[in-house]
């Protein structure tokens, strides 16, 4: 067992800090622009573990602990943000998603790098190279090749397979996202392994949804029913099925739904009109748009009442406008970096969700995340209006999303929640990534966030109480989200590193 | 005849100012974060007079002269920003709304006051704590009790009653809102009394725009009819009765109108159609949703043609998503924390509206009021549109409003306004509170604004000629709200406050 | 040939940088807060040439060489921004649109001017009084006389005609706005008096959109026929007369078409349709707006393909809620600064407009603009799902527009575009403007680049490498529009001013 790194123990810098203040790229206080920012990041967040609640990692890549190749492999593969920084920059679509050799792919990839400035990929790039490999140098297309061999070559020692990175970043819990009818045979390996990180499903339901293309809906509900046990003839065995699949879920750890939508669906449906579009889903007839809206808001309350009675959490996705360009979409299918924000109206119909839900006392916890950040204030005064002083910060407006995960995002995010709720209970960062490459984008939310509270304490805004703001800090770094997702088996932050691992391999 | 206090006079501290040039909480210097800022407050804006043209005080208490018995009477009675953070940090309604002892409802707050870092509550309290009472610790479960005894004593002294409150704060003139039918008896009680500050009445008919109930709407029909002295059986008597009320709100020296509103109303509407409708509702049946708009539309412009005869000032509050929680609604009513921000867009009905008014050349004076921040800029930039040059600033963007009322909130409005129109116009803030407590916001926004504008001054955005930015910082303190509104026998700032007082004496 | 002045030579301030770091109002450091900035701005910015890719200049009067009789006339004149300013400070239109002698227009001004601290135009009155004339004095009544005097002798002195300004700012290229039945005979005279300043036209076929006002429609395309020598009879006849139009501004040089729309139109209709439409519109009979949509949305696939075909650059200017006051529009006409920022979404129409040309191949290279800044974040994701690869910033977020050109608006796009896509691919700076007064606005610009990405190196955001900063610099102030709109003729920043010029002349 290799003892967990803090991530605040490699103090080596890109640059060295230089003269007057000045701060140099990438050095220990990256981002950190004050002392009392400084202060709180090293005391209060740095080696805080991690919860990382929401994500897209392959289970079967942990349970496996792969082991990867090149820098190629771990760091480009499935990466949609680099391939539309590539695209922007000129680049081929052979070096993005085609066929280049994986070290023509890289260099594209350097060669595009310089041209990132003031894009997080400048700062996830370097912060990643530093982390992982200890690479110093900024990439370009000069220092390429030196970057490759270095970065190889700690592939190549073993140390960061799927488990060696979950062990080394101090993450004591991870989240996927899973189908219903996934079997969640590779979530059962990792258990029974006793890997110490634990890794749990989470239940995302999306293609129960999509009744207008009936095909592929016919041919998921044969895979649902099946993994349920369930011969799904009526409506009331679909949502029979569903509930199953979610017990199963629940019995497997799991504590989330996940939902991803161009906005909430909140259209009456009665049972009736939600037989009637099953049947002819299931008959493999055309459905309407609206009545694909109804029996979408009639599934999503069942999602939202099951989630109720266990307890758990439903997290909402809001306002992506998916695959916006049809020829790429046709030529190389979903994730691959042709979406962007949507600009529809979201509170309307997101307030009378929650609403549907809590008039009979059944709106579970819930996670409400906007892509679009001109609905970052309105979606936190949404969660407010549905606080019922049941637990602290029962109603939570979820971090910086997708475009929005970078410093302006995450401050505007933490901002507007702080001035129209309580930070002080937020359950804080996810990476919401498909790479194991992007564990440090907690580090980088942790600066962010003691950059901003360490700011207010040095303009006044904040009492200068230590003890007081960086309770606030280190909750937010883990503690409210171990509470909050009350995950089974995972301990809390009292347990130091080594008890922690060797608990997890009792 | 107690001294007015100068609001800057105490320079006591909740934190001694450290070392470094950095600021302590609560300090003097609170919010002043440049020499050019501590100046342009000091000298410019400190001791403006205050005249708050909407507010939601009770005019009954100020007539009684309301005395408060202890500090939960005076600071969580009916402060809804309060109960929904109680509520997020997980507080049960009984503390809130509830019937709990004031003191427990005190120590639910106090225990909640913590977790409000960086909610503008925060500052809100301490502000507060201390203007009111002297009070220069931090709020929390160990100092609650020092504190309610505290303030508490300073109750029991008779200084801070609901007059002495407003004189205190150097409040020249308030105005409430207020019912058409209300009939403005305890307005009638203050000027007779001989009391300083000017209370003035608010004509606020939003409860004759609601033909959908039309049970509730039949039973305020009635007391509006007799209020007005008309025999309500046609649309033209209701208008009548409406215009008689409007005229009487005048002879009580109110000048404005309010509209809180989800979006500005401009649907065509015959006077033939909504005869038909209002026949329709005063008969009890069903008016649909489009009628009812075209009503609202409809009524909206005959009341902006009334301030416009008059020369009153029209404000629209619009976009608020109110009643968001239908089960906290059927159990608590109305204004008890359970709104949140709407997205409905609101530019193309707001333009539309105002120039229905103004083709006839009858758009009154008007303040634009927005909820949600993204309405920021366009309505700064729709006032431009109908600026006419008949005076300066006759279309106003009103100062950040209800969960924008914050530091942030308020610097937008401010840059929106600066960079769209013409900032030095500007008639100021604006408590819209319910609570005597809330007089220290004016402060909050001084502050506020000063620290803004003193920031360009040391950046060399804005000239280093202080007498030219300060008087800008002083008109918008006080100067061009006097003017634009033109309340009657409200003295100037120049009129000293000893003067003024005595004046109003006589 | 008068030599061409360096826009950095004149280190003249209005007023002297003050003690203690801080700086004054329109020193050399104006906007330049960190040394980091400063230096990027000297050595990278200020003196590069100008590539003006979209102004509302006079072609005629460039042609003409026309010399400015007062300081009303080159600066009053057309300029609706300074009457917004004027009609909010309470000034009567007869001193903006109407016949007051200059003199008196110009002292409405003056008086005006203290009252826009904060609004752009403060910094960009004293910035261009500075410019053009050697103004160091502040505007307002009491400097008014003498600075009138001052600039009157300037412009008396023949240095500063249309083209003599053209040759001060640097200019390289500029394009003018044009209606496609223009016969551009000013551009033709330009080109052939071998002026140094390239001048080209810009497609603006927005008439041929509006079909709804059949009278004006048919005007307009009886003027297109001509223009084109075309005989224009059925629908093909027209699509076929804007193409030879298209290929006539293309034989000038001409290599961008300019739309400005409320939104972009993408309602799918067929042939046949828009067949029909151009019929009934031709026959003067009414035609719905539904379908004057459709045909709107094919017309713009039409010019969209035609830039296409040609290599030519698409400018959308979208959002604007143009002539929103009814009664200043019947009496003063368009573009006298009676609009506003719409608040229409915008997002799905765009998308798929862009999608419809996309999936054959056909989108050109496209410079989105929003006027509403609440567009920034999704139109800098927009461009990243159709940039394709096949050259760099083929797609491209448009600098801040209209209300958006200041400080604050530059400094969001500028983010947005950092955030979400490629800052370094940005093609910057236009004026946008119908004044030849307006050129310092590429300093302005540069300034505050220079200012926000400075910072950023100080911060240790940015790597404290100069070369890599300065180079993206460079290329967003000239370069890479030069590269990327491939006008012709046009010289590299390689070439030394001096050559150029004589060039130009040969």
């Amino acid at each position: 067992m290799e003892p967990r790194a803090s991530r605040f123990e490699a103090r080596d810098c890109i640059l060295k800090p230089v003269g007057g203040g000045r701060m140099s790229f990438s050095d220990e206080n990256f981002l950190l622009q004050s002392e009392a920012a400084r202060h709180l990041y090293r005391k209060y967040a740095a080696d805080e573990p991690i919860l990382d609640f929401h994500s897209h990692l392959s289970a079967k890549e942990i349970a496996e602990n792969r082991r990867f190749g090149n820098l190629a492999e771990i760091w480009l593969e499935g990466d949609h943000y680099k391939w539309r920084a590539m695209r922007s920059n000129g680049v081929e679509e052979k070096y993005c998603t085609g066929n280049a050799p994986p070290f023509e792919k890289f260099m594209a990839w350097a060669r595009t790098v310089p041209h990132t400035l003031r894009n997080p990929l400048y700062h996830w790039t370097h912060l990643e190279l530093l982390r992982y490999f200890g690479v110093t140098r900024l990439l370009d297309e000069k220092s390429a090749d030196e970057i490759w061999n270095q970065a190889n070559s700690k592939l190549a020692s073993g140390e960061l397979t799927t488990q060696g990175i979950l062990r080394k970043f101090g993450v004591r819990a991870v989240c996927t996202t899973d189908d219903p009818a996934d079997s969640l045979e590779y979530h059962k390996k990792i258990q029974a392994s006793g890997f110490a990180t634990r890794v749990f499903p989470t239940f995302r339901p999306d293609r129960a949804l999509r009744v207008e293309d009936a095909a592929a809906f016919n041919e998921w509900t044969g895979k649902l029913g099946a993994s349920a046990n369930v011969d799904i003839a009526r409506l009331s065995d679909f949502l029979d099925a569903l509930a199953k699949r979610h017990q199963f879920f629940h019995s497997m750890g799991g504590r989330c739904s996940d939902h991803g939508l161009d906005r909430a669906y909140s259209e009456p449906c009665t049972d009736r009109e939600a037989e009637a579009t099953f049947a002819r889903a299931r008959a493999g007839k055309e459905v309407t748009s609206d009545d694909a809206t109804k029996f979408a808001s009639y599934l999503m309350l069942h999602f939202g009442r099951l989630n109720a009675e266990k307890g758990w959490v439903m997290q909402l996705h809001l306002g992506a406008y998916r695959n916006a360009n049809t020829r790429m979409y046709k030529a190389l299918g979903r994730d691959v970096g042709f979406d962007c924000m949507g600009d529809t109206p979201q509170t309307t119909p997101l307030v009378r969700f929650l609403d549907m839900l809590d008039r009979d006392n059944r709106l579970p916890k819930t996670v409400l995340f906007n892509v679009n950040p001109v609905d970052n204030y309105a979606f936190a005064t949404v969660i407010g209006s549905f606080q019922d002083g049941s637990i602290a910060g029962k109603m939570q407006f979820g971090t910086g999303w997708w475009f929005l995960d970078q410093k302006e995002g995450m401050e505007w995010q933490i901002n507007a929640l702080s001035n129209c709720g309580l930070l002080s209970r937020f359950v804080g960062m996810v990476t919401d990534s498909r790479s194991f490459m992007s564990f440090p984008r907690h580090e980088y939310f942790r600066r962010v966030l003691c950059n901003l509270v360490g700011a207010d304490m040095d303009a006044g805004l904040l009492p200068d109480d230590e003890p007081l703001v960086g309770d606030m800090i280190r909750r937010i770094a883990f503690d409210n989200a171990y509470e909050y997702f009350g995950l089974p088996s995972v301990e809390g932050r009292a347990v130091a590193p080594a008890e922690h691992a060797r608990a997890r391999r009792m």
